[in-house]
């Protein structure tokens, strides 16, 4: 289905166009948007909103617009979104249990966000076993079997840095081919593996750059 | 001190670099690393950590390297990290709780850190008066008078999507110039405030167009 490699700086901007007409939907009652709306909604000028979309093929209509509900679901497709992608977590420290709730209840909340937490993974034998949010925490050496079971394939890391390469090659050997990293370390993966890492406390310290002007 | 505007692209690498200082101090028993060694620990090309810490003056020694104790008491003063900043969090919900023990933990068990959640803020009748890590939660009125007492200087959103805004006035109201978003919505702010938006489930959203290559 997919004919060229999508640039990342696209990929990124299309959640933000489904939430985009997501909100639109709900509160305006027109089936089309111009690509000057969206863009303004989204933050980006609409020449790039054009540009994006033309990535995917020719969806809107010279001097009409968008169709909100067929731009959505289309949208949707191009991000697997169109059904649920089943969730991995590994480390299930108070950074990981407030990921896992917190995924839990955007799932819930929100129609199109079809991503969800099914399997959560700990090495410590005290929390082996535990249930969080009807949801029983295996320890790792289970994580082939899971990914495997549950057609997991997407991986969230929160294991402390020291863990965080070990645990990425469980991810990846089980076949996961998009992680998310919260450990303050850079993970190593295969090229055709994509991880992002968030790391909150590098982004505090450059924030902190600012704090004081 | 600061004399030229530096670009947010190399205030990004900065904490980066002093992570790989501190790292490198404590497993490599020599006094100077060179731009290549900073370069490949951080994942950088060598002749950028040159141009970047050329930004701050003339560090290095040509074909000597960099002193690692100095460039890293240097890029503290830079980020405003060689005294503690004050933090103030808003939304004290799972998300909210999580990162201020978070925090609470890196600034326990890493010498430089220097960022400490002071105050915590709810609007939840239900949570005010109760205490986290020691800290009252307190209602958002009370706001300017923390932020004034505590020197706070950087301020974390954990509130609901449709709060963000008021809440993000709040604190920039109090003076606060360095704001982390993680609310689902982009705010906007002054010039003179500097936002950053981690957007979890965007990031996620993003990655599920890897997970089935």
């Amino acid at each position: 289905m997919r004919m060229k490699k999508i640039s990342d700086a696209v990929v990124r901007r299309l959640p933000l166009y489904m939430r985009v007409l997501d909100e639109y939907s709900k509160t305006v009652d027109t089936p089309l948007i111009s690509s000057q709306e969206l863009g303004d909604r989204a933050g980006v000028s609409p020449s790039l909103v054009r540009k994006d979309l033309a990535w995917f093929g020719e969806f809107g209509k010279q001097g009409v617009g968008y169709d909100v509900e067929f731009l959505r679901n289309r949208l949707q497709v191009i991000l697997n979104l169109d059904r649920e992608v089943a969730v991995a977590l590994v480390g299930v420290g108070s950074l990981g249990l407030a990921l896992t709730r917190y995924v839990h209840r955007r799932y819930n909340d929100e129609d199109h966000f079809n991503l969800h937490v099914v399997a959560l993974f700990d090495n410590d034998p005290n929390k082996i076993g535990a249930n969080v949010d009807g949801i029983v925490i295996d320890s790792l050496d289970k994580i082939p079997e899971r990914v495997r079971r549950h057609d997991i394939r997407m991986g969230l890391i929160t294991v402390p840095a020291p863990s965080a390469q070990a645990v990425a090659d469980l991810l990846v050997a089980a076949g996961i081919k998009a992680i998310l990293n919260f450990a303050p370390i850079k993970v190593t993966v295969p090229e055709d593996v994509h991880v992002t890492s968030t790391d909150l406390s590098l982004e505090m310290q450059r924030l902190a750059y600012y704090s004081s002007q």
